[in-house]
């Protein structure tokens, strides 16, 4: 039987550059090393270099989508879940998730990150918003999965 | 046949102080006196007194809560809606109002200014939040009233 | 300072013969002419006739759209809210109703039933489903309304 | 990498007999043994039993749980999303599954169904609502689980 997984999520905007990407893969893929699943929006950008990162070091990637088609989601998301419920699904990935991580991100993000503080969730900025000192601030991806997994052990 | 109604958001936290309570009773009473109905989030604090002030001046209040019970509405709601969604209601909030002043608040405000505008909704802080120049920053309740307006005109 | 408004859910399909509508609409102006404020999706069908027929009586008309476009509503809507949820807002319908009317109707009212019989919402049909002797059968327009104020005096 | 999962909703009632949580076993057992996810609300009943058929047969099992704690779900989840959105959540079940298979179940079990057949999903009834003839009528688990794999292929 399979162990209940850890799920943190990584959050940011469905376009991205190329240096944003690099540092979402390496965030996806040190979470599916520290065993843990990742939690997304299931689109691209960030969330799809995240995703990639974890799905090719083996691990889960749950991608929660505002439509309402399973297809929208990126190629590297192993369980697409389509909510069908627009931004609100925003609500639901603060909640789904231990911590969370955000990468660069606009207001999509931003609401994330207010989501998740307003549950006491954790979160981790990478070159993201920080709106005050409760949000952690990391410096490399592999800071910001350090930083995350310290706060859900 | 009643107009449809012009619905304007007022967000802020469910307890406040003396002083934003009475700006926030202003401006729900400014809103009125302009035709316009207050959405907002049901409860106490802010939101209890732009309830108030637009409710005593002959105003629709609209009350988008967040558990399932209409009795946990302030008294000043003339239309309790328990929405039963918990904090993803906020997207809900964003997405009915046509423009949305912020008063105070904290990571539930926060979250619905990133909400509405990623929807490019207008977004008035007075005395709240503000991630960044697209949010309109207001001196007073007058003002803050006035800035909306002219945003949905 | 208006009174806290009662709310009556009405929920039918998006499209139906006139027969049907003829219903809808006495039993959206036997509504407003008792006092009550009527609850729909805000689009066609029967959701219109009923608006239709509330609104002409000087009533109030809160329509749930499931879209995220206001101006989806059908005219005679005076609160337009348009909760992005997509048929998520069945629940909302059901939870914000004291007690729900549905004229035929097909998937998506049956949802409603169930929904607000979940919660215990006292439901009556007028040529809809009746899943089980806990709902309510009405034989004509007003003996819903009856029925559905009875309950909830 | 692992690949898409293939996602079957089996819903039913939070509490049942023994007679039920056995053919609700069976059906997650066999739907592990086919290579697909079990979908369900995440709690007690008919969700446990199936749950932990699919978990004992390695299968990957998302509980999508009304509320906002992970530790209401079922041991035998393997991926627990808190949604907090009450039994909003239900349209969430319905549109994350390719198909449904329904197990007894009460009004929480219907609204799935008819969210789900409002989408056009395929549902199979096993001694289950059927309020029509779309819905498809099983015998037994192992004939509930080859009727829903032959409507996703």
């Amino acid at each position: 039987m399979q162990p209940r997984q850890r799920l943190i999520g990584v959050i940011g905007a469905a376009a991205c550059d190329a240096a944003v990407a690099a540092r979402a893969y390496e965030v996806g893929r040190r979470l599916a090393e520290a065993g843990c699943a990742v939690v997304c929006g299931g689109l691209g950008g960030v969330m799809a270099a995240a995703s990639r990162g974890a799905a090719e070091a083996g691990g889960l990637v749950i991608g929660l989508l505002p439509g309402d088609d399973p297809h929208a989601a990126n190629p590297y998301v192993t369980v697409a879940i389509p909510t069908g419920l627009g931004e609100a699904r925003n609500a639901v990935i603060a909640l789904a998730s231990e911590a969370l991580i955000a990468i660069a991100g606009g207001w999509g993000t931003l609401s994330e990150i207010a989501l998740a503080r307003k549950r006491g969730k954790p979160v981790v900025s990478l070159d993201s918003w920080r709106p005050d000192d409760s949000v952690l601030c990391a410096t490399s991806p592999r800071h910001a999965v350090e930083l995350a997994l310290a706060t859900v052990r």
